[in-house]
């Protein structure tokens, strides 16, 4: 967590100290709780102010969800300082049905949405990838778990990827540097509460 | 978490669904896990967007820490667009040592830091309240839980509160809306990386 925080244990890696902070993390934000996503725009902020190019795909299609996300990141962007912000929207998304999540999108759309991202992860086109919600695509079969998995797991040069969304696959996880689960213990909707502007999107 | 999701009871409250949909919150991120204040100043950009006035109260000390949302922030707030933001650097904090988290800075700072952030409150100075790492000098006895809880239950008008730290105190996780852990599942710091720009500052 912190700067100066000492590590548990030195791996005989063969890696200076230097090289082994600097090694580029494969981080999965999961769990039934809220936080995921805003974590992971929370990253997106201090990239930006690295200077990184930044890249987020947006796996969700609601057309309110990530409004606020989407127009600060794009105001930074033209600001003249930090780094860029490429917003990709992937075509294919979720909505709640009974409380339930359920597919709402075009597994066809999922899979060029992914491609492209392949395609920049080959390019080494950003510092930082968001991809939002991708778990779902995951879980549904429109991605394939071990293709994915094979090709975050062997992407080149340093290279940071965050992905987000609940029920991360286990082969995902087992390839994860760093696995936050986001655990609900209280939530407004327990108490009839409905979703509001400004707090969820 | 959204905007189509249904409630799992409908409260015998006397509010309307819309009054009861915008009653302000009051938020907790804690446990051990990484994505408490990044996932609070994911919440800022939302807020920001709606052209509310945001207050950040920082209770962390380093230099270093939280450089990149303060910028961010910063630039937003400039923009032009969307609300005003206002950083406060309570002048208390904490480091690592050995380890573990270990006060440093200054009770009485602290508890100046929390006067102000009584008065904002009193005023209705803004929309979005950023407690950031506020749990620590209250575990440490820098600021009276019992107060402090008090204060935030009984805010007046439409202000919502988050408040990030680790070991959130029982009162406040009982007066809280909204409450997530970030429980860590998987850390870099486990296989000897430390810490690194542009992922934890």
């Amino acid at each position: 967590m912190a700067p100066q925080g000492q590590p548990a244990s030195v791996p005989d890696d063969g890696l200076t100290t230097r090289e082994r902070r600097d090694r580029p993390l494969l981080i999965v934000h999961t769990g039934d709780g809220k936080g995921k996503s805003t974590a992971a725009f929370g990253l997106a902020l201090r990239a930006w102010s690295q200077g990184w190019p930044v890249g987020v795909f947006q796996f969700v299609k609601s057309a309110k969800w990530r409004i606020g996300e989407e127009r600060a990141l794009g105001v930074l962007a033209d600001s003249g300082e930090g780094g860029h912000v490429d917003w990709h929207k992937m075509g294919s998304g979720w909505s709640w049905v009974q409380g339930r999540v359920d597919p709402d999108g075009d597994p066809a759309a999922a899979a060029e949405g992914w491609a492209q991202i392949r395609r920049d992860l080959a390019a080494e086109t950003y510092r930082l990838y968001v991809l939002d919600e991708m778990t779902y695509p995951l879980r549904w079969g429109w991605l394939d778990v071990a293709e994915v998995v094979d090709t975050l797991r062997t992407r080149p040069g340093r290279q940071h990827v965050v992905v987000t969304g609940r029920a991360a696959p286990q082969e995902l996880l087992d390839a994860a540097d760093l696995v936050t689960e986001m655990t609900k213990i209280r939530h407004p909707m327990d108490a009839g509460q409905k979703g509001q502007r400004g707090i969820e999107w």
